[in-house]
């Protein structure tokens, strides 16, 4: 037995992404969350070239509207699995959970797992609306419904507000990022908005909540993700390309109300992002495609500046620029994001990230892709998130 | 970099619990889940002689009724979580809380992790009754709610009734196990009840479930628990006794449902056993203490079958005999269980197996305690479980 605990850096590289799957999204799927979630992880299984009774992990992540673990497994004929996880959070841990799962197979407690997000978030439980869970987030709710204040958009919303007045960000800035968004979704087969929209389209979209038009916000829907997860070792055994996990970093600060007193124009990425650059051994310079949480318009911007791909304040221009299209020097979300692909809770994110590394990317390919990251929800006020950072592996 | 994974036997004696904190257990604490678990988590890092400002992990679960480590970290002044973890789930997943903490201490993710369990299962949210979070579960329950089966205990009485149809267990059985923790319980200044029963007393309690009566059933309290987990390393420099984590195991496998056909008297420990006791490299004949998950007396008897302790279907006999009486064999519950020392949903066990291997269990103590083992909630019908062993570190 070795004396010392393993460090993170052994961590780099150590397992991989070796298949990813999909269902269709859409608005009305017309099934369970639990049929979606086996399509998906059935899709990424197959992908891989694994079967079913090779997957001894599983994890997912919910606010109240999934399929659990201990629900999908039967169904798909798995007795025995090593490792579960099911983590009760939203965006924020999106990809926490593609972190929970490197550390169960870099610590050999299970060597095949599967992540995956599935929800009826359009047809059936709204996030933020009607069938919400009655505790969920209830410990601050007490002190927001007073003020008419519910939902996300009126969060993010605030910070937005405040990144305007600090820096001179404007309505067209955001704009931009929802136009590049669509223009990556025409050519993404699996998008749910491939209209392509222009500045006037988007200005003359009705508000949700100020400065947040229609097209600042993500597009709820129904539909599933899953990837599989093994060491690195066993990945180049498999037939895909492997994807290295480089990097995952993770976890909590404040919330709005307890980090009430702070700037709400930094995200919680500012401070993942050390930990998570650190982790990889790369700097947003190596990154050649980033797949942003895109709830709304404004967290990609901010986003772009707390992780180190402009100087703070600068997100409005760089966007204005073009630097995030698909020939800029950091494309960002290749798939169309949740703003034109699908709201799939990030875990579409970490798929779109994979077929990029991979060259599987079609039409919207970013040649010689060899380093992406993807994140999850950005906190507002120094509320923390989770990222990752994948390496393309031969 | 290494070129292959960390082994399993690698995580055994690797990290350890350095501290241990407990709120009141009570039918009404008047205050919020959050309120419980700061100061269960204050109790615990004073405990260990750490201040606030070490903790960089918390791991907590719930079934919809507690507060996210999101939530407390600002609550106690922590802006900075570098690992998190909120499991949604029940008893099946209490000991796999503590199994992730270790993963993340082990792979250096994290350095100080809280693990914590706060509930008003008794003045708020009754678990299988009002209150319940309405996706809880909803996939199998409507298979069941037409044929009025609900709760938790009905799940157990047909597992309970199967064993005495074929093994010849008896109410008495039964009463043995609770007269015995009962008789441990007398002895704890936490517990709630603390009035000795006799087996008159037992088999004149009222039904809840056929075969289940009152004192079968375990005790639904307001409280909650927190231990803090660190490498070895690390807690030798530190005030009390470490207590390592020799072996932790969990998982899923099937649901009462979906393993309908399968023998409903041999419980998921059957097959978390083999794994447990392998990554701790001991057996049941090792073990000198066991906190067994005792959400009603049955779950006792079929894990002293499964986990080894005596011979399939003779776990009745075997309880008669005073083999879990402090002074028998395999002493269990010492602290008097979920039926007699509160409900705190698995983390109360935890807490009492690293305070009987620190020698700090007081008049229960069972004189020179080394290894303990603690479980999660058997699932029925070879649906895994979770579990830990733990070993006195010096």
């Amino acid at each position: 037995m070795r004396s010392v605990v393993v460090s993170k850096d052994e961590l780099r590289d150590r397992t991989a992404v070796v298949g990813v799957g999909f269902t269709e999204f859409s608005k009305n799927s017309g099934v369970s969350t639990a049929a979606l979630a086996a399509r998906a992880v059935q899709a990424a299984v197959r992908d891989a070239g694994l079967s079913m009774t090779d997957i001894d992990g599983m994890v997912s992540y919910s606010v109240g509207d999934s399929t659990e673990p201990r629900m999908l497994a039967p169904m798909l004929g798995i007795s025995d699995l090593k490792f579960t996880n099911h983590q009760a959070g939203g965006g924020v841990v999106s990809h926490a959970a593609v972190g929970v799962a490197m550390m169960a197979v870099a610590t050999g407690v299970a060597d095949y797992v599967v992540c995956y997000r599935a929800l009826n978030s359009r047809s059936e439980f709204r996030i933020g609306g009607k069938g919400r869970a009655p505790v969920d987030r209830n410990l601050e709710m007490q002190y927001r419904v007073p003020y008419g204040w519910f939902t996300p958009p009126q969060d993010f919303a605030m910070a937005a507000r405040q990144h305007m007045l600090r820096y001179g960000t404007t309505s067209e800035h955001f704009g931009h990022i929802a136009i590049t968004q669509r223009d990556n979704a025409v050519l993404n087969e699996r998008a749910m908005m491939r209209q392509p929209i222009d500045m006037d389209t988007y200005l003359t979209s009705r508000w949700i909540a100020e400065p947040f038009r229609l097209l600042d916000c993500c597009l709820e829907a129904d539909g599933a993700c899953a990837i599989v997860i093994t060491s690195s070792e066993r990945a180049r055994d498999l037939q895909q390309t492997p994807v290295l996990i480089s990097g995952a970093a993770w976890g909590q600060g404040n919330t709005m109300i307890s980090g009430g007193g702070q700037d709400q124009s930094v995200s919680g990425a500012a401070r993942l992002a050390p930990r998570l650059y650190a982790m990889a051994g790369v700097g947003p310079g190596d990154v050649d495609v980033a797949m942003l949480y895109d709830c709304f318009t404004y967290t990609v911007l901010v986003q772009l500046e707390d992780l180190g791909f402009c100087a703070k304040g600068e997100g409005g221009p760089f966007v204005a620029s073009g630097a995030i299209r698909r020939d800029g020097t950091i494309p960002v979300n290749t798939h169309g994001g949740f703003l034109s692909e699908a709201y799939i809770h990030g875990m579409n994110h970490v798929c779109e990230a994979i077929l990029q590394l991979r060259g599987d990317g079609g039409a919207r390919q970013i040649p010689n892709a060899e380093v992406a990251i993807s994140t999850g929800q950005p906190g507002v006020t120094s509320g923390l998130c989770s990222g990752l950072i994948f390496r393309r592996g031969r």
